[in-house]
């Protein structure tokens, strides 16, 4: 019988592991949150991926468990490594996931370079920091935060006083992470893909640009010279220190002096891979299930020079992508279009377009022009 | 809401539709002949489409309906329309791909270049076409063939006598098509793809080869000097001619003399179109998505020089292509492999592999040894 994936999770990047799991022949059941998500077509089951029973009855019969996002809380993934089922990536890897400041301690660790940072749990402590690091610093919230969500730019302590007014009222008690606010040139990613056997496949290093804490384009590889050897080696040790399988997305600055600093990590397929599916031999999706499945993993190659990947954000109108088909398909035939399936809200991501060629310039601007046509 | 596509049939080309339908947001859904087929992850029903009742039932909220294959009836096909269903391609197309009598006959009314043909009901018919012909003549049954089935090359009336036998015990009478054995240098296939409003888009022609009646490989685009530019016709004057909305494979003939004749048609994506999943822009079944919707067609460019499609067939041994993933995947992560999600048996079509380049032996290598591996 084909292997069997299972997926917590029902959002886009699931839905974006089906078609890979169709070509290759591999069974995907999705646990989505709810009925009519993206990743619906695939979905054998609708509940709470908080919830162990939910979790260990989807799993059941599934060859590993893998995810869609990173907020399966830790108890449940530990019920399911004690019930048997592989889970890929592993409880311990995802850890340092889901908690930014465990994420830099690891990195630092691993003697990776990271911006300078700290954690505060009261207002002069962050004072102190600011004092230290130039009046600017960077506060993030450990857990939860995605897409510019938990982070906040500050000069002033009063600046995130809800957050601390939050941590006083947590019985836990707590910390902020707060970070010097770093002068980048630009912000880049590099993508990997670990198997449990150990291999390591690695795609060329893209620039990501975010606007609004969101990112809105990616341009693979990354322009100009670059420090690639660099970005492969830290996403390589990030893999092998962590432990992960699957794919890992390493999100990094680049300064202004050229030095790499790591900014983020996704454990899991992520937006800055979305070019690998029209401008890469394997894409990260069809990656993901190969490594999770621990079999041999695909040639990262571009298909051509240039990949340019332009988000897609809901404007202020509603409606869906495919409802602008008949109008904005025929002005460029060549970009590929992806629809998440899901109707548009302002500033949510809905699909992206792909732009494939081999003059950086025409490429950016047939992606531009075709994700401006949905905006 | 998206648009939604009902396609009718199971098997491994409404399967992979489906990652086409994902990736541009379209809502699919299948009525399969039986659970667990081919395109069972979008079976939303199960049924008898030779059964206007549930047909009808699966056809309700679809904005069109279209193929897996052309076996639906034409008292379905027309009930559907009466219905108010939107059918693409519609009944008049169908009945040509589904008769070889009436699609030589409209072939030649349509003034196209077909081998030398006729039809027959008794052996002496028979007799005589071979004596016109060289004394080898090629016998087809109307209806049902595929695969080299129902077409049989005879030198003799009574190598097709059972066919005879079931036209004479058959009420409604019927006849045999006989054809000339066009002495053909290679064979060639021409895939194009019109929408409703009429706008028609071209692929390469590929070259195709054969196997005891069944595809082994295909070479995109087809090497050497060929008549592209008579090829092209022939298929704008057939979907034009028919009126075939959607996919459209034209298989043909390329004489010693260099002359195409029209060999077969097929009205949806066809296994010579395989390799546009991987080499071209725009796949043929993202294209069929987008013809039968009246949406505008993707370009249909190849990627890069080169593209071989070889067919993995089943061999003497039971199984999946997915149990020998572990041992053959490791071998050229460059090979794009497909699976149909269904168990091996001698002959089977269980899945093909993609090979893309821009050296034609190093791409025809490559396939081979992949396909060999599966065998």
């Amino acid at each position: 019988m084909s292997p069997v994936v299972g997926v917590i999770g029902g959002g886009q990047l699931a839905r974006m592991m089906v078609p890979a799991a169709i070509a290759l022949g591999i069974e995907i059941r999705v646990l989505a949150e709810q009925e009519g998500m993206s990743a619906a077509i695939a979905a054998t089951a609708v509940g709470d991926y908080r919830d162990l029973d939910t979790v260990l009855a989807f799993a059941r019969d599934v060859d590993v468990i893998t995810f869609d996002h990173e907020h399966v809380p830790q108890k449940v993934l530990k019920g399911l490594v004690k019930a048997g089922v592989e889970v890929r990536p592993g409880p311990g890897a995802l850890a340092v996931a889901q908690d930014k400041v465990l994420m830099r301690e690891k990195l630092t660790s691993l003697g990776l370079p990271v911006p300078a940072w700290g954690t505060v749990s009261r207002k002069k402590e962050l004072r102190a920091f600011l004092g230290d690091h130039g009046g600017r610093a960077v506060v993030k919230t450990p857990r939860g935060g995605y897409d510019g969500k938990g982070v906040k730019v500050v000069d002033d302590a009063g600046d995130v006083r809800e957050w601390f007014t939050a941590l006083d009222e947590d019985a836990n008690g707590g910390v902020l992470l707060v970070e010097e606010l770093v002068d980048f040139r630009r912000e880049l990613a590099q993508l990997v893909a670990r198997r449990p056997s150990g291999e390591i496949a690695v795609w060329p290093l893209v620039e990501t640009v975010q606007e609004g804490g969101v990112c809105s384009e990616v341009i693979a590889p990354a322009p100009g010279n670059v420090a690639s050897a660099q970005a492969e080696a830290i996403a390589r040790a990030v893999a092998e220190g962590l432990g992960v399988t699957g794919v890992l997305a390493v999100e990094l600055f680049e300064t202004q002096q050229g030095e790499l600093l790591v900014n983020e990590l996704a454990m899991r397929p992520h937006n800055s891979g979305h070019w690998t599916i029209d401008g890469a031999v394997t894409s990260q999706f069809e990656q993901h299930l190969r490594a999770v499945l621990d079999l041999p993993l695909g040639d990262t190659d571009p298909l051509r020079d240039w990949t340019v990947m332009a988000n897609v954000l809901g404007g202020p109108e509603s409606g869906w992508m495919t409802d602008r088909y008949a109008d904005v398909l025929g002005t460029d035939g060549g970009v590929k279009v992806h629809a998440y399936g899901k109707p548009s809200r302002p500033g949510r991501k809905v699909g992206h377009v792909n732009a494939v060629g081999d003059d950086l310039d025409d490429v950016l601007e047939r992606a531009r022009a075709m994700r401006d046509l949905f905006r």
